[in-house]
């Protein structure tokens, strides 16, 4: 059984990237040429897909916007994940979708998210706990990406109290990588926009993989980035950009270009 | 305008009754005589409203169940909230969706569940922070209910966490009622199964309105849930059952007796 962080790995190396391209779709800011589709979510999604395929090894739709937009909005998404797994079966698909709830309404989630859309992998929130969390923990084949730094101006509010000298998330990755990740199947969500806790989270949890939102429109700088989080095999790192890359005017071009930017910083081995 | 803490606490006049019915309604656990229908947790929803009403001051459905059906579910869930907004405009309705997210895509959240869906209120994650909830919380009339100490076993992994002597969740309820709550929208989340934590957050946020799960199958006892979350005004307290009453054999039966059971651990004013 292969699972999500080794299909990642084995996409990373075939194709050279870091590179994940969130599928934000929000509605209100997709191409006019999209909107007479009775799916127009979907053939957006489909046409950034292949424009940005080539240089992508995982895509990561924010369910919110498509929750927007009730039934009609998750079925787009669905019939996103539908093109991915049949077209594109071995790039990575992240929901991120925040989820963390008590384990009976896990259980709900972790159905919806990666039974009935079928996504690899999902974001995860700590709050509630582990055992919270075990239906989607205990499914070794999915990725469970939980928060740690996150990407926003405001994040510092609770994440950043001091718990015995550390901060609350310094704790939250201690906890996961040496008591959560029993299947090693967990990775943690640390925003780009603040290289110096990136770098701190590194430290704690040696070669895990961490989903890295913040890119581009945020604000997070590529060179910082990649220097502070990739791992000793120059991986480790699943570098998202949303709408600098899927609402640019050329989002084939942007991928690229942020791709080689990343590769750039990237110390491969060997070198 | 009529905010959702005054919808429930007009509703609580009106019925004398605190009681909140969770629509848990996990088609795994429905009574089979609905599965033949097309809108199975709609028609089951529909049952119980019409057995619970007379006793309820609120319906708290739970979205993960419906999101595990994918996009039928989320149908039905919104037929159930047209059905309750239509015949029963005077209760209040919380979805049970515990989200949090950074602000662009919380705007996203908000639509699916205030406007899309249509509710009152909903559960919020507090661990981004404030200014990541903002498109929640600027919605004056509707309801924010931050998840504060939660009813699960594991709740304390991050929770109980000291903060210069004091645990996370009383430093979340400190900042929920100093800071957020410009717009007197806010409310928290505190498990019936921690009563001596919830007296606690009861005395930190004075008249505030508690969100409390976790009576009846979760094994929260009424009579300690009651004494130490009530307010000053006997109210203040939305106490939610869930599979206690909607998988009973008399659902009708159990929510009478439930609030029957608050009312006599409930010091009425002037009594």
């Amino acid at each position: 059984m292969t699972n999500a962080v080794e299909k990642f790995n084995t996409r990373v190396e075939i194709i050279n990237s870091l590179l994940c391209v969130g599928l934000d779709s929000d509605i209100r800011l997709i191409p006019d040429r999209f909107l007479t589709s009775t799916t127009p979510q979907f053939d957006f999604n489909r046409w950034i897909i292949e424009q940005t395929q080539e240089f992508t090894s995982a895509y990561k739709p924010q369910i919110a916007f498509y929750e927007a937009r009730g039934d009609a909005g998750l079925r787009e998404l669905k019939l996103t994940m539908e093109y991915l797994t049949a077209v594109h079966p071995d790039i990575l698909t992240i929901c991120d979708a925040k989820r963390g709830d008590i384990g009976s309404t896990s259980e709900g989630y972790a159905t919806a998210i990666f039974d009935w859309l079928g996504f690899d992998a999902v974001t995860l929130n700590p709050y509630l706990g582990r055992e919270a969390l075990d239906p989607f923990l205990k499914r070794q084949d999915k990725g469970c990406i939980i928060l740690c730094r996150t990407s926003n101006p405001g994040a510092g509010e609770f994440q950043d109290l001091q718990v015995n000298e550390e901060a609350l998330w310094e704790i939250i990755a201690w906890t996961v990588n040496d008591s959560w990740n029993t299947h090693e199947n967990c990775m943690l969500v640390a925003g780009a926009t603040y290289p110096e806790e990136l770098r701190r989270i590194r430290e704690i949890v040696g070669e895990m993989t961490l989903l890295v939102p913040g890119l581009g429109a945020q604000g997070g700088d590529v060179e910082a980035t990649v220097r502070a989080g990739i791992n000793t095999s120059s991986r480790g790192m699943i570098l998202n950009s949303a709408r600098g890359i899927i609402f640019s005017s050329d989002p084939s071009l942007a991928a690229r270009d942020l791709r080689d930017s990343i590769n750039q910083y990237r110390q491969l081995p060997d070198q």
